[in-house]
């Protein structure tokens, strides 16, 4: 496989993952890393003799076939942006930004754009064996659905007020996996929320703990379990109903290990974090990406479905706010 | 032990099941079956010398200590306090009555007397250990609920205009779970619901489909799965999540069987319905039963129990109609 | 169904099981009990009506159509004969006799009778529902076979004496287990034992922790792992190897109750004795036995497979005190 | 971390594996590849810009740390030394030799070696955390042991008569794990073994199917099963009963998937082959190089335990051939 050269914008903590992942990759080479810190960018660049350039240097370059944005939240609409403008394929970390608006007016830049939005949980190995099984009719139509995504513990108080809230940031992976195993667009949103973990969290206006109830137009029902800190690893879950049986993905132990004693059985956590249980996920990630590079592969997930997952945590949003159900807007054909 | 003498009213579905238990129970004696079909009645006493006779002479004979109400759900209450009245105590088939008015108007006679209701998921043994893993605080305050409750089968559509609806008949065993497991009263409910499995039930007015959101005062949040047809056993699970780990209460399978082959594992199904799921539940209820006639035990779960799931029972029926979120009228000091 | 009258030789442990069985049963009326002891005779057969008679009189009785022989071991073989003999079908608890050339004797009156040898693990309902998955070719022609058989703590030393040591009154549940699954006579014997858990056990002459390897005449393998003490409840597996996969009998939890912390996860333990693990296997016994006296069946398990088992046994005994591989004697034709 | 030169000798099936592993080690740089097929070593060693060069180069080279052996069986022992002697550390694929006689006689050369020899079991972070609770005291003393080894389907007949048959090439690992877990060493061995698989192997004078029974001086027991065909995939489990309970080590599935129907559960395969299996081994194999390479660490396992499993696996050779059991010789201090 011949290699194309990409540059990552942002060497920070996504950064981290998707470099490396790059670097190492048969069909990628990393040549530029882009970053206000310079000890950032060659931390994550140096290995794979990756330069620390500017923005618009590794735009400029005609070599770089792809970007890879990982800069701050509030940053990646533009970065994706400029990425598309320059011809570049880019993979985007999620939310492709936290204001609706910035992203509805963006539709004509990069509905058609060679764009990847790294919802991760789409490229997870039990993820997609559980959505084969399902697309296979194992057990008949989808007729309801069990989303559990716990993180292990709260984040530190100071990622809160720039995060855009639980729904942003963290529920929006499960309303984008909704979408994807439902095949089907939400008619209405109910999101009961409360701060039970971290008074700190309230006082910043956010949640912490919170069931969401999907329904789409024909009348299938999807319920999201959330909660910033599980006291028990990442728990990551799909539970699929369907006409004829059920279907699920469940967690991932640290190791197969078990005793026994009068007390009882005794095993291993599962696995911790999301840097722990979507190692493979980022890795397929980054396999996609090359595909798409390579011109082999259309991008599996992109801007239409960053536009949803978006407008759908603004209602959920809405749906705490006013404690009422709310009908998400309509951006199918933005 | 000594034996008190009990009789039984109803001979049908639920009065196979409870009128041998306690035939067969070494503290209580199966005297009288009231049922207005004598093969019926002769079918389930016969075996344990019971006579047929009216529910006068039974409820006249002094001997009589207890008596079983698993007559129709729309004689329940009728049953139920004329039994009261004869100074017996009572063991009711859940619910107590469809109407909300005519259970609250029972107070002043019910609220006191000596009546197990038989919400049969507080005496499995499965649940039981869930309750006493949380109470012991193994994994500390429970924050929120998953409550699993899935039929194997719609059940016939004759059945469908009597039985109070899907919230009232089945969601109602989950409704009284959260309000045990949580040991908090309800604030605010929001119930999904579809038509999905069998449009019969649809055009009778029901729904078969149902996701149902409680939340308590102080913010804790309880999910209600429910449909009237799994396609694979009677799925009974609760997840709980306390603010150091979840417990659960999984399926029971039917046997501990597992192949392996390269196309993968396999296992035998779940128990396929209530009478193989919770025939140790249906035993236990009449120990308990068996211990409040004489004398050694306040009923676990009697008439402000049946009052406030049915109040729950109705919020949900209202939620659905309104597609509003609703909160459930205060009938704990009823 | 018409119910035939049995008589019950033993007020003990066994008789303890199964005479309650047999008096609950719809098929049997427990009518005699016999016991030198008049107040077990009573405990047992009190509840059900039976009178405590001599055996001579339970045997004079032409009423009797069976006899439960559940007395000590020294005497299974001269009560078995006694009823054999007076016409009666026999349920005998294993073994039939410590003595193999007392049960080679009594082949001519026996190898014919109407005799059920009570090896329970036949009639446990995982073991039959994986007897039934290798029969249906799940997994191919078994080649080889686990049996572990682990009691959950080491038996009174005043039990060692008489027991017939390890291999008579413990493995030779597994034995025939063997016999019973591989469907082929054993030609190789080697069986590897110490005394591991009690040092008394050892003094009277016995082992405590057993490897027995056996061979059958095409070369199909299978090990019996045994010990007297799990320290963790009474683990009774089975793992069956065969051309296209395996299929495998787990232990049965108490309940289904987990928990996860960041600590890991914690289950119940596995049910503690015999008596709660082959609870469902006595029962199904004195249904077999019914169909027995009721002429709607032949025994499953008689005279041969006793014998069998027993030479078996013998063979294990002697591989112990030579260390060396034994060939069992071929009683197949007895 | 600094990196130390290593070589490669030979470019096959593990050198495959390793050489890469090295080549992506911080701690390591892959500086030649030896093997007589040029293209081979381009292939494992071009990536990594290893030069392809002859065994003299390479031990010529002061800049050359260590060197792995992943050369034929027979020629393993010989690289070994030729290396030890040039004063590199050695990284040697299993088993040294498939004469014990040969390996006997270099004690003087290799008893104080830098050598780790690569039974890849010890590095398995299944097995490690299992040896980490047993060694925590977790169910007390070990008692006695179970060792599954199946591997999936049978190697090609040419590969059999230069294996040294199934106990020097696969039980090898079984013998190494139980010295290891068990921490005593064995006095008695006995293996029971046919050929069911493929009577290919049998004509050509091996086996496919064993049970082997280990006694160790204390009494303490040891079962381990082996096939060249399970037909489910890579079977690797371990059970160690303690004097307090029991801990096993599982497999792993490809997938946490699950399906429920009524006609049951399925579920994942298990990890079909060595190289699924023991990824991550392989890759604590290098570390601990690395770490013996860097002067951090002793080898952790190397011409001692080689020694030993080599000297089990003749003593099992024998007990097939001759029928009986044998007392391995003692090698403990060659």
């Amino acid at each position: 496989m011949s290699k194309i050269d990409v540059a990552l914008i942002g060497a920070g903590r996504m950064g981290s993952i998707h470099g490396p992942n790059a670097g190492r990759h048969p069909g990628m080479r990393l040549k530029y890393v882009i970053d206000p810190r310079p000890e950032a960018a060659a931390a994550v660049g140096g290995p794979f003799g990756a330069a620390h350039v500017s923005l618009d240097e590794a735009l400029a370059d005609p070599a770089i076939g792809g970007v890879l944005v990982c800069s701050s939240t509030d940053l990646h609409l533009e970065h994706t942006l400029a990425a598309v403008e320059a011809g570049k394929a880019v993979f985007c970390e999620k939310p492709l930004d936290l204001d609706l608006g910035k992203v509805v007016a963006a539709a004509p830049k990069l509905a058609k754009a060679r764009l990847v939005l790294a919802f991760n949980r789409r490229f997870d190995p039990h993820f997609v064996a559980l959505k084969a099984k399902v697309d296979a009719g194992a057990v008949g139509r989808i007729e309801s659905l069990h989303l559990i995504n716990h993180d292990p513990a709260s984040p530190p108080p100071g990622f809160i007020p720039t995060s855009g809230g639980l729904f942003k940031d963290f529920t929006i992976h499960d309303l984008d996996l909704a979408r994807w195993l439902l095949g089907e667009e939400i008619a209405e949103v109910y999101a009961a929320a409360s701060c039970l973990v971290d008074p700190e969290i309230g006082r910043l206006g956010d949640v912490d703990t919170a069931r969401t109830v999907l329904k789409t137009h024909s009348g299938r029902l999807c319920v999201i379990s959330n909660t910033r800190r599980s006291g028990y690893g990442y728990d990551q879950r799909i539970e699929a109903f369907g006409s004829s049986g059920m279907v699920s993905a469940g967690n991932v132990a640290v190791d197969m290990v078990h005793a026994q004693t009068e007390a009882g059985s005794s095993g291993a956590p599962i696995k911790y974090g999301f840097l722990q249980r979507y190692v493979e996920a980022y890795r397929a990630e980054m396999d996609h990406f090359a595909d798409v590079l390579h011109g082999r592969a259309e991008p599996l997930v992109g801007y239409a479905d960053g536009l949803a997952a978006l407008a759908l945590a603004e209602a959920c949003d809405e749906s705490v706010r006013t404690g009422d159900v709310v009908k998400p807007g309509d951006y199918t054909h933005a």
